[in-house]
């Protein structure tokens, strides 16, 4: 049993304090809006004044706030956590924050001998309260060790990507690779709509090839080994490009994402990789931001 | 045993037409580069000179050549297919063709009594070879049921999408969401190595989640659907993108498809859509194709 | 006076056409409704039955038809202008077709003597009216020159860009250039109007400063010479960028071509190049083409 | 003659304050780099030891530094303008800040009767020099007409936009205007090379129309008034587009700007409007941000 405080008891803070509650540690609780607690008070969680009074009692604190300017209230405002927090604590964050905020706040807490975890998550409300989150984690490998089995209690995918920071790199990651395919599923099925087609086959048809599901794990493989071996060549995705654009044009819809990711093709093989595996498309990201091969 | 033809043999048709043959039927060929067609012979097939000497002999034909000006030709061109074939036999286009000029090449051999599948593929020269295809398929229900058992040796996930041009269809759909994927994937990947985190730290952890693997599956549905209970709330998705917007200027990456998703998401959350899940994306795709909810 | 010929006679047509007539030439012309060569057999045009017909009559032929197809037709298709056209005559296409089509129409005339001039033109109806379009002519020197009397009976600025192909080369420049710009402008006054701000004021504000109306000019001539000495630091737009960003997600305005424009000037910056002029911008683009600088 | 203060001496502040200066005014500065301040100091500025120490003295305090947080420290943090002020002075801020801070230091000025002008430029360092800025300005009419004799000596068009923040959104309108319009004529000039033309001879053909670099004086004004009379029909622009994008793939040419702007004319011709002139661009972003036309 370990002393734990929560902080932060909104859709998705509130079941995960409830998890860490239902695992058998004592739990504070401190909510700017006292409703919001009720239900972890209810299941045996101590209610405390502020952030400050929270800190005070703890061995973890878990912040599960809005944005930047919130975790930083929480940690260095007025009756802040951080003035409460004795010097072998750990402050871990699961919202999502910024991760150059995120290393700052990681710094200041180390000048007072705090530990810090970023560890935001993914999976939603449904994930949270069925403790199946993907949990992302920066810190230290010692401090990762010894809050891993709190996250087993809300989680069940849990990576220790790096430093202080690299959780919330993560999390950015996970949000532009999502955002950037559901736009994608969103364009392809509108663009299946426009044409009279079934959306609902052409997704079984996409679907039953796995081949879609899989492009972050196989296709992700080799933009990280930059093994380009096709697979599909670039030369023959450009020219489908060509297809879904005029088509597109044609039909009078638009397809932003698909008509961006053909001019990165044309780069793609204007650079002479044509013959390579589309995925080879992240080196054109790569050279964008100045990294070597 | 049925009497086979196949006109198209490069990287995918060679290994797609050896297992025609393999299946034990008839299997005449044509090849413009008659290098091309050697494999074939010595496994079996008989050569023929042009494609209306390939058309004679068959019930159904296939092709596999490279754009919609090459398939023009072998059907209506010098020597054409359509000349030779028999008024009940099926021509089956399984390379990637316009939807446009598909539906145009439908109902020319039509005319003659011909019918007409177009059955295009993703899986890559690995799924032509180990005849794991996803084979997409746009024709009548009757011609796709009579030529089926041939693209169960071809292939494993078939799926009949709708009428001529369907498939076809689905294959634009395939390539926009997947060079989009592939764009987003490339650009997450390159963010965490311009952040300084390990990639492929970052890749597990998006991995393991799966839900991102499954956003085809679990949001695609929500978007046929139109059930937008959350899941992920568009508010809290475009808090987040602009968490990502700003540390990719501060580190000097490009993240264009997430940018532009961004902007969409803030269209999405001006339509009054914050608290639904952020894949009723779709609506503001729909909206801009002009289509009704 | 010349005997001329017109064929296409839409809505740019038609007063390009009277103007040639109007300036003392005899005008042969043909149209497939023939209710659009009304206005012009009032003014003194004689009706051809035929671009066969209208072909044998004249010197110069003029063509503004509305796509690649019909100037394939009207040349090479059934009682083509090729097949009436004499060695010495000059064809004239004033449409928007596309480079490739256009260089393999220009090449098949050239074997039997026939000059060709793409002439594609900006300035809109109005211009065409007034006798103020732009012209942007690609062909032979000689031809140019020969024609030049005629193109400034219809327009008021006319470049000889280049060879044959190179005037529809100039017309997609302004295309691309025109929507962009289109856009940015459409995202600036959208993004005021969401602020609650007066968006005619901030026209006023932006117009009056003339350097916002002299981005070809300056900024264009900048990276023509790669002069980049700064006017504006690429590190400071990119700084104003972060709040655009941030201001249009705040606001839920979407800015999608000002958040791409972002990305780029992210991976300028990456470049090494944040102390140079913004206009630098075209360096990305060069490198993405596969350019040397 | 008045007494004025000037905090923030960088390549653009530096010659302001110089302008000022040279109009007989008494000027104060404070640089935190005591180096800046030497060509002020020559020319008979007075030094000053922190903000707090400018703001005792000045009727009018000036501001160029860097972003929102050196703005609100200069104003708010240590040794403080704020505390300084007079209740009846002004403090114009001529960096570029968000409209969002700025709106909150108007606010918090005001609270002890210190009135308030955001005043960010346009022109660059050149126009710094020669006092040729644009200036846009949002604060009260009346401090406006109080400062203006001051704008006057730093720059020629000076456009009072709106109320406090106003300044600040017309500059973020220009800077999303601006670098819009550069990558789209950045991509013009990359694709004519590629295509193997003069872009030297494309930018005169693009300029010489004028039609161009009038685009915000003309199209913008359709834009407000919603006249969208052609002019050059959507439906148009949208085939050029198809041009522009086939010939970028078949050129290998990655056209970003013009390919995202090509479907929002996609979306345009589906809401109806492709007899409309392209302008209507305008309504696809207005219906992306939420607004009625």
């Amino acid at each position: 049993m370990m002393n734990l405080g929560f902080i932060g008891l909104g859709a998705m803070g509130r079941p995960m304090a409830l998890n860490l509650l239902g695992a058998g540690h004592a739990l504070s609780v401190f909510a700017r809006h006292p409703g919001r607690a009720q239900p972890l008070l209810e299941a045996g969680a101590t209610p405390a004044a502020s952030p400050f009074a929270v800190a005070q009692m703890v061995d973890v604190l878990f912040l599960n706030v809005s944005d930047d300017a919130e975790v930083e209230s929480v940690l260095f405002g007025p009756q802040s956590a951080a003035a409460g927090l004795r010097g072998d604590s750990v402050v871990v964050d699961m919202g999502t924050t910024s991760p150059t905020a995120t290393r700052r706040f990681a710094a200041r807490l180390a000048e007072q001998g705090v530990a810090w975890l970023d560890a935001p998550v993914s999976g939603g409300e449904a994930g949270a309260k069925a403790a199946t989150l993907s949990i992302m984690v920066g810190g230290s490998e010692a401090t990762f060790t010894r809050v891993l089995p709190l996250f087993q209690v809300m989680g069940k995918h849990i990576v220790h990507v790096g430093d202080s920071g690299a959780g919330q790199v993560a999390k950015a990651c996970n949000q532009i690779a999502v955002s950037a395919t559901l736009l994608g599923v969103a364009e392809a099925l509108t663009f299946a709509r426009k044409q009279g087609v079934n959306a609902d086959k052409v997704r079984s048809a996409l679907l039953g090839g796995s081949a879609y599901s899989r492009i972050l794990e196989v296709h992700g493989q080799r933009m990280l080994t930059h093994d380009f071996t096709p697979g599909f060549r670039a030369r023959l995705h450009q020219k489908d490009m060509g297809i879904v654009l005029e088509e597109a044009r044609q039909a009078n819809v638009a397809v932003p994402s698909a008509a961006l990711a053909g001019q990165m093709l044309n780069a793609l093989v204007a650079a002479g990789a044509g013959e390579l595996d589309s995925s080879a498309l992240v080196t054109v990201l790569e050279r964008l931001a100045g990294l070597e091969a």
